[in-house]
């Protein structure tokens, strides 16, 4: 049996290089990826550090773009020397959710590089990925956005674009351009949101404990906030005592969303991409007195693929230093640790 | 200095009619409506059961219409002899808010029938009542809906309106039309809340745990659920295993909610205009899991005034039974206590 090198996940806070059998079709519906490049996200790190519990011994990774290798029978849309970006999860294209573009809650939805709830599949930091339903997973790699870039729309760049698009998109113009926007959390996810809502709105602040991505926030056009005591009065000042129009959670603690709640105005919009592991609490009569509307929840990257990449295609100079840091595969141990300790905000694995 | 009969709140459980001075135009945009029907809402049982804790001594009656007996200068829509509704809070026109349709947060609101938070003013559960702005808060009677009718649009139509409107109007016809809708609580707000639902989606679900108000909403066309363990299983059956695509929340408090949570489908919503006075606890990975969006808050009647009046137009035969229970306001006493012990779900107090 053939092998390739592969991420492996052995314990909390431990990865592996090492040798793993190339996966093959076993399904009609299978494509075969080799993979180029692969990133190391933010959500990688709640099975790395043991807050999320799975099962371990899975290649990671469910950022990866590369070139088809070999396809089952029944595939149509891709064929062998494609070059190809996928979304972190699969989706089948025929049920309920995935007709409705909702496709990160399809039906037979796998997750890739995780293995929790019995939906994950190994993933694409490894020279070879297995990638099921490919013909409504796999997207040819479109000429709108720097290849080095497309990494970028496997998970960061959508979910930064459906958080800030959410209430943003359907705006009226002129009430867009004259919203305040509020991101709490500039890490990679947070700068792709701001990126995204400053298509739309001129006034986007952002909010962070560090300096250093806060310095980032700013560079791309938002006004950066260091997170003290002093934000919320900060939002309040800038809009006549109201409150931001639109906050975009993409931390997912319970401080964060609590700080959203408290800067927001009366019939504005939270929306959070965060994760939280925890159970909220929050104030029925803050909730009914402030008409609050908050969206939670997994961005269909499938479901909006083509309208997330076009709003990259325009701020690809904005973002694309997210993709800067590249590290050869055998470093993927060093890459995970250097990760967990925040000392670089993404890292793009090459594969051999 | 000329008296009129008026309800008084004099204490928790207590209200007494009694003999108060007429009220008189201190402001040029007030107008002093001469009434003729005022509601008992479920909102009022909050003071009167002591749950909200707020000064006595206010007439309450926050629904009610009448005629225009005198206007200051600055009133230009209205004129003495004219019928007129009201919505239950006043709102000046101008604000951020008004601007907007947002009256319910208006700036300058005022709320008649309460005294909470220092912007309460005395209601229209009396012979003669003030009303501040009274350009932007009456409304000249319109011809549409019967004119007994006409005081369910100071707040309790427009309220179970502005709960299924919310995600209803604006989805595509086809989509509403296979919707499943859940109400959760069959009160007079429920009632209408189910009426409008009907108007684009037809399967409607009514919950609440009391049989006479699961035959109202059946007889006016919802699939009648007395709460008990099965309700979360009938739903997921009715909808393939996946769950409600829209819940309405009109009773407000945390067992309603959770079970609207349990009830609603991944991507799916959920509109609460229940007041709920104690804290929420939340699932942030259930949140998170579910794609769910909530919103919550207090229906700007004057903002919806004209959509929320033609669906009651087009209802008013279903929802008409709601001001079928009259009682005279010297009789106040009774209908509160009446009210209180949910003998009736709506009384009518007529003035003199």
């Amino acid at each position: 049996m053939e092998t390739m090198r592969a991420a492996v996940f052995k314990e909390v806070g431990k990865i592996v290089v090492e040798d793993r059998p190339i996966p093959q079709i076993a399904s009609p519906e299978d494509a075969i990826v080799k993979v180029k490049l692969a990133g190391v996200c933010g959500s990688d790190l709640h099975w790395y550090r043991g807050h999320q519990k799975i099962p371990a011994d899975f290649i990671p990774g469910h950022e990866f773009v590369g070139t088809v290798a070999a396809v089952g029978d029944g595939v149509k849309t891709v064929k062998p020397g494609d070059d190809v970006v996928t979304p972190f999860t699969t989706q089948c294209g025929e049920c309920f959710y995935c007709k409705r573009q909702q496709t990160s809650r399809c039906e037979k939805s796998l997750l890739f590089g995780n293995r929790s709830h019995g939906i994950g599949i190994d993933g694409g930091q490894a020279e070879y990925v297995k990638v099921p339903f490919a013909d409504t997973t796999l997207v040819l790699s479109p000429e709108s956005v720097r290849p080095e870039l497309l990494v970028l729309m496997s998970d960061i760049f959508p979910t930064g674009y459906f958080c800030a698009s959410r209430y943003l998109k359907n705006m009226p113009r002129s009430e867009a351009e004259e919203s305040v926007v509020v991101v709490v959390g500039c890490g990679p996810v947070g700068i792709c949101a701001i990126a995204a809502a400053l298509t739309w709105c001129p006034t986007v602040y952002a909010v962070d404990l560090v300096p250093e991505r806060l310095a980032e926030a700013e560079k791309i056009g938002a006004k950066a906030l260091l997170l003290d005591e002093s934000v919320e009065a900060t939002i309040k000042a800038a809009t006549n005592g109201r409150g931001a129009d639109v906050v975009l959670e993409v931390v997912g603690n319970h401080d964060a969303m609590q700080l959203s709640l408290a800067m927001v105005r009366p019939f504005g919009y939270i929306s959070c991409v965060g994760v939280y592991l925890g159970n909220y609490t929050f104030s029925g009569p803050t909730l009914h007195a402030k008409n609050m509307t908050i969206a939670w929840g997994r961005c269909p990257v499938k479901g909006i693929f083509q309208e997330s990449l076009d709003c990259l295609a325009k701020v690809q100079d904005k973002v694309g230093f997210l993709c800067d840091l590249h590290m050869p595969l055998e470093d993927a141990s060093q890459a995970y640790e250097i990760f967990n300790q925040r000392k670089a905000h993404k890292i793009i694995l090459d594969m051999p």
